[in-house]
């Protein structure tokens, strides 16, 4: 981890640079998966599973045997814990949900909005590494609250061909419809296109690696929502002398285990405490299976000295992080400054993973700078907002003339006949 | 107006294909034009104004003198009318403002959301046979009312080098910060990029063309958040014989007028109806201005005769209007089971024109199908949601365990550790 001192605006990007995404060379390969699978289906995907998760899959689906006998493989107290993160997840998704709105905007004119769920939504789960049922939970949790009708789960198959039972378990729990055993960019062609074991969705969520993310990309040209772009995840810490140094570094390190790409960034007051954090950083690191992970993560990483809370606060939400975590003195200042973050944990006792697993805000969040214009996944992501409007015949013989003079003035005259059609028929009939 | 009786379910598809897209080919076009931009920022917007607008441009930005013109030329009975449908518009944007969120959702663990307005926003207008102020309305209104701290406007100037007066004055009454003198692609490159007068934003909104359309989808590649995928527009009228078809023709009239493109259809009840209307639609089609528009547009559509409600809903859902009239005997059991549709106006004094100007939705919505994915534009569209948490020492002690199984069964150590190491801190700290 680089420190940086005290760098002028001019340099912040150079410095806070993130890994670069090459999207061009990765779309070449993943375009002829995508023509694939539309051409060929459940053959296709067979073919691929074989080719890149190395495993023979005779059924695509996940059979009830197979939910059963993870339901006897998960350990009760993961069971517990699983249920504890639902609850609060549920909990915090649910009061985020929009209500009717109706309003008479002006005598006879009443417009209303109402939250349609969204009719089947494919989750990708990616596998690798780490079984990550927790995203599971992200995004079947308010998938189900929000009503949508299908709920389509894609996680790549082990050596195998089975799911982790963990992921098996959680998405049985919410009520998932349908698990299939597909990853990569075919899973996501086919949850594009259709095939004969997955059902085409309206819409793909999930995070994934650069072949998923670009074949979510590719999916939008064909008329399927994505939740966001994506990139590497990342984490910046603010953090003065009122925090722990300790805890900093383990925030720091448990975001550097996620992948080589991912990137960590400690904001500090004073170069004497970030060398407090950088010590504890190395020693902890020691102590980790995902040592090698991390440590090559931290080789993108920087810690940047900044003089004044004002000023790091600018630098801040100018990289615009997908997980801030908030520990200084003036906490309540800097959290109300913060206009571009995914997330944000406040405090010496609110580390990321508590956001990550279980504290009740969602996990899929906006990396990569795409906190800027970007929300995380939430209640409203599973939902389309309908409008709707209702005009009585005194309402159009109030605002009729309004819209008869716009219309003309934009030249559309079939826009105002609309309307002239209406009040001339109500003129005749009185 | 082709007449299609009673398709079958196989059938629906072809019988409501919409024009067909081509986004290849306009991507090529597209993509050089964006690079220029990007490369040569002010002279390249003047070159291309000169190459497509056929204007020298010496100023891209209008002057506050130009805004004091435009002032004085809006005829002040249209500048009434755009009070009116502003305030409508404002009323019920502003009613759909989520109010922060807070919850303890467990003992010491409190989660909050917060909407905070994207930075610096662009809106294009088209220019073109019509000067869409209303467009201006339904975009800069709500983006105001977010408040986005930077909100910049792109339209293309006349082969005088001017802007139509109507959209300036709408842009000042907003109080629009930068009005810029571009059009098409390269307007949307300017707001991806930055130029020396235009300033690069954080998410681009507004119709147009398929090149604006294709340089939008290009610039998301660029980290640039867009509003919504566009097609051309469309409105889907369902009616019974309670309906009035000359009320009915004007409706389908006023959507043919917009282009060629449009698409235009009608589902109704019986055979004698649809006559009736079609009728009724080439009487009126003889008056129109844009008449060769509408003939054109009208070739591409259909009138389609479904027996039963329960069938014409579902081919409605199946066809996801941008627009959709209904006008039906059983008007409340067929709006509550509309699950796709941008917009809906109800009964026989709600023309989709009053939704265009003035009735306070927004007419900024989903095309080509998208509606059954995407939500029209809305306030949320100028806001991100963030989220954040704060843990007590209590909170962390209880949840702590939580997170700390299901971080070691997903293999991230690390993630654990973060937990760990603070519950142990609290330990020795007693």
């Amino acid at each position: 981890m680089k420190t940086i001192l005290n760098p002028g605006k001019s340099e912040w990007t150079k410095a806070l640079k993130r890994p670069v995404q090459k999207t061009k060379e990765i779309e070449k390969i993943v375009k002829p998966i995508m023509r694939k699978v539309k051409r060929s289906g459940d053959k296709a995907l067979k073919k691929f599973a074989l080719e890149y998760d190395h495993v023979q899959i005779k059924n695509l689906l996940v059979s009830l045997e197979e939910i059963k006998k993870a339901r006897e493989l998960v350990d009760p107290q993961l069971k517990e814990a699983i249920q504890v993160a639902k609850d609060n997840i549920e909990k915090f998704h649910a009061a985020q949900a929009s209500p009717e709105l109706k309003m008479e905007v002006m005598e006879g004119v009443t417009c209303m909005r109402r939250s349609v769920p969204i009719q089947r939504v494919g989750l990708y789960i990616p596998g690798g590494t780490a079984p990550l049922f927790s995203t599971v939970l992200m995004l079947g949790v308010p998938a189900n609250y929000a009503g949508c009708e299908e709920i389509i789960l894609c996680t790549p198959p082990d050596k195998d061909g089975n799911i982790h039972p963990a992921i098996l378990y959680t998405a049985d729990l919410i009520g998932i419809d349908k698990i299939v055993k597909a990853g990569g960019a075919q899973a996501v062609a086919a949850m594009t296109f259709g095939t004969e074991s997955v059902p085409k969705v309206d819409k793909i969520f999930g995070p994934g690696n650069q072949y998923v993310t670009a074949a979510k990309q590719l999916a939008v040209k064909k008329g399927v929502a994505i939740d966001m772009p994506a990139g590497p995840s990342e984490v910046l810490v603010y953090a003065d002398e009122t925090a722990i140094p300790a805890f900093v570094a383990a925030d720091l390190l448990s975001q550097a285990e996620h992948g080589v790409d991912s990137q960590v960034v400690l904001v500090t007051t004073t170069e004497k405490f970030a060398k407090k954090v950088l010590k504890e950083v190395e020693e902890q690191l020691e102590t980790l299976p995902r040592k090698d992970i991390a440590k090559r993560a931290l080789d993108n990483s920087v810690a940047v000295i900044m003089g004044n809370q004002a000023k790091a606060l600018e630098l801040i939400n100018d990289y615009a992080p997908e997980h801030l975590i908030i520990c200084v003195e003036n906490e309540e200042e800097a959290v109300n400054s913060i206009i571009n973050a995914g997330s944000v944990f406040i405090g010496n006792y609110t580390p990321e993973s508590a956001g990550d697993y279980a504290s009740g805000t969602n996990h899929t969040l906006p990396t990569y700078g795409y906190a800027r214009n970007y929300s995380g996944v939430s209640l409203d992501s599973f939902f389309k907002k309908i409008t709707y409007q209702k005009i009585t015949e005194k309402g159009i013989q109030k605002l009729g003339p309004t819209i008869e003079i716009m219309a003309a003035n934009e030249l559309l005259d079939a826009h105002k006949n609309a309307v002239s059609i209406r009040l001339q028929y109500l003129k005749e009939k009185k």
